[in-house]
């Protein structure tokens, strides 16, 4: 309670400090799902900015992308809002409304256009990333019986050539859009093989897009490169163990897997392994076995190592490091309670990580292992810094 | 003409609005050798800023390095003097003198330091990213007869761990130094086999600290995993051509090397080729033909393609870009006469090109190849864009 004093105190003071004494590229904007509303964090201050960014609606599965030249974010929401946020004034910087429920959203490689993939009604709807301006509504549908039935979209990325892509549910398909030329045509339809993908991935060098599918250890892998090949079927299923009879893999968000060094690290939902695949072949190399059931594994950017978050309240406050190299635990890290999300800072010194019990965020030095900081939040969730600008596929 | 009447126009009436009305993540500093100055061009707004940053000594091989924050940004320069760089307002926030002949700088992982290799007199500096306060000052010096003689320092890189890397040129030896300690110890040097070294780089995944020396076919190379397993010795000879005996390969500076995909790209000087090295083993995969003489090779964040410029007034002008996955030349671009430096923008997109002769900088679509943008300068050369900040070893 003293630190939250001594934060709002000092708050006060800095608000009446010229902008420029707090830089925008250590902001971090940490999602507070039962408030509908975003706090931001500076990792080179170490402090809680007194400002939170409030009303933004059902913010369940948020994620926040961000603009090259770090003027806005943007969160698209259950409630189907797109609301921008201006990085340097901490407020809502205009608003769209372009479905009644959305899942996620993305910026194009140039940073001109947001795209968002809809529930309902099912779609993708493309957005002057300056003037929120509606530019393309690409409605979602497919045949059943002869009737035009509508699909959800999921899973929309950016992708390199200035793409967008997702994947539509009922319908099964991969879209291709491309952003740069008249009309945001939608360049490839690409079915799946498998029903109900629920969920995608990009590989940060943005070669692969990778679909999963409900009750299904098989992911669809799709290469961006030659697109025109097809896809292709990936099973995560450890060849060397014995499986009950039909027991379904149960695969957590996309979002959760790890791609560094020679290896793809996905977290295998209730199981106390994280299955590693070969990066250029995408065989299953082997598992490793954890701690506990593992949620998010999130990679480095030295890529050599992955952090690995829990579920479950004997293991959720814990995070397992795993050495890329060697493919063995090299540490376990007790952090705080239901561990819901982890970023590294943009060169790797410092782990965020959100604890959606201990309603803390903390600071985690990631070559000592010590936590250097923590703030009080409330039911913190997802973890955004702006250098996600500068990423491929986020 | 009438383009720079029309950006000064822009440029006055930009000054009247508040300071957000341009973002920070999209300015790219261009180093005008002749003058002694930076100007700032932004790749969104596509238009030159109308400051410029003056006054800065002598800006030789100088390159620029930024805050995890976006505040500052620091330039160490021949004439000894460290200048920091307000990034919001512009302008010189600071300077400090750390020796007389300084060749270049690095910042620690974690932000906090700014390590300068100095020349005269021979050693590394570091400084206090904040106050710029002098912390530490390693004197460089070797045995030369029972005499210590002053050796210069070069190719100071950061490395995860909270290092700093650099080589010393007449002592032939790699120092780490840990910024994470008090009073910053050298905790290894590393004497290397050859004599003169003359720079050095370190991979993007700041695994591999790789040096270049004077007249050699071979560079050093040290895991930076593994430092106490020494180093090793990689040729840079094609061994399927003839070579005259003893005929030196002459290596550019080490910057201009690329690491993508499988293959790190050597730029060999004065030879129509490409060599391409195997990025795990470090073997000698092939030479890649070009049309005249490599300078610098960049590689695209997406790791699919590398640029490369040229010497030589016949060639300079234009870029070949190399496909990674076929290791053939693909395209050829006319940009801009004795092309400079090239860095994509930090997803891509785009590509900035300095060229000398032409006195301009380009932004060139780097998927259509069209140039979108030109904007006149005196003598342009370096060109690093603010995201640098969040890239491990710039």
């Amino acid at each position: 309670m003293r630190r939250v004093a001594l934060l709002a105190l000092l708050g006060g003071w800095l608000l009446a400090l010229p902008a420029a004494a707090e830089g925008i590229g250590s902001r971090v904007f940490v999602v507070e799902r039962a408030s509908e509303s975003l706090a931001v964090y500076d990792f080179m201050e170490r402090k809680l900015l007194p400002k939170r960014i409030t009303g933004l609606g059902n913010l369940r599965h948020a994620t926040m992308i961000f603009t090259p030249d770090l003027r806005y974010g943007f969160l698209a929401t259950r409630s189907g809002k797109v609301s921008r946020i201006d990085l340097e004034k901490l407020e809502v910087a205009g608003e769209v409304f372009t479905s009644e429920n959305s899942i996620d959203n993305a910026i194009s490689q140039d940073g001109r256009f947001i795209a968002t993939a809809e529930y309902v009604p099912g779609g993708v709807t493309i957005l002057d990333a300056r003037s929120l301006e509606v530019l393309k509504k690409h409605r979602a549908s497919f045949e059943l019986n002869g009737n035009a039935v509508p699909s959800r979209a999921t899973g929309i990325v950016d992708a390199p050539g200035n793409l967008f892509v997702c994947v539509l549910i009922e319908a099964a398909e991969i879209w291709i859009i491309d952003a740069s030329k008249p009309g945001f045509p939608i360049t490839h339809r690409i079915k799946t093989k498998q029903d109900n993908p629920y969920d995608a991935m990009i590989t940060p060098d943005g070669r692969y897009y990778v679909v999963g599918h409900m009750k299904s250890d098989r992911v669809t892998v799709l290469d961006l490169t030659n697109p025109d090949a097809g896809i292709r079927e990936v099973s995560l299923r450890d060849p060397k163990r014995d499986y009950e009879r039909g027991a379904p893999v149960k695969l957590p968000h996309l979002a959760s897997w790890a791609v560094a060094g020679k290896y793809i690290f996905v977290p295998l939902v209730g199981e106390d392994r994280l299955a590693v695949l070969d990066r250029a072949t995408w065989e299953f190399e082997r598992s490793i076995p954890l701690r506990g059931h593992p949620v998010y594994a999130v990679r480095s950017p030295t890529e050599r190592e992955v952090w690995v978050s829990f579920s479950g309240e004997e293991d959720d406050a814990y995070v397992q490091v795993v050495d890329v190299e060697s493919l063995k635990v090299t540490d376990t890290i007790e952090v705080g309670g239901r561990i819901y999300h982890m970023d590294f800072t943009p060169r790797g010194s410092h782990v965020l990580v959100s604890a959606n019990r201990a309603n803390k965020l903390f600071l985690v030095n990631a070559n000592s292992r010590e936590i250097e900081d923590s703030v009080e939040l409330k039911s913190p969730s997802g973890v955004f810094g702006v250098w996600r600008a500068f990423r491929i596929g986020l």
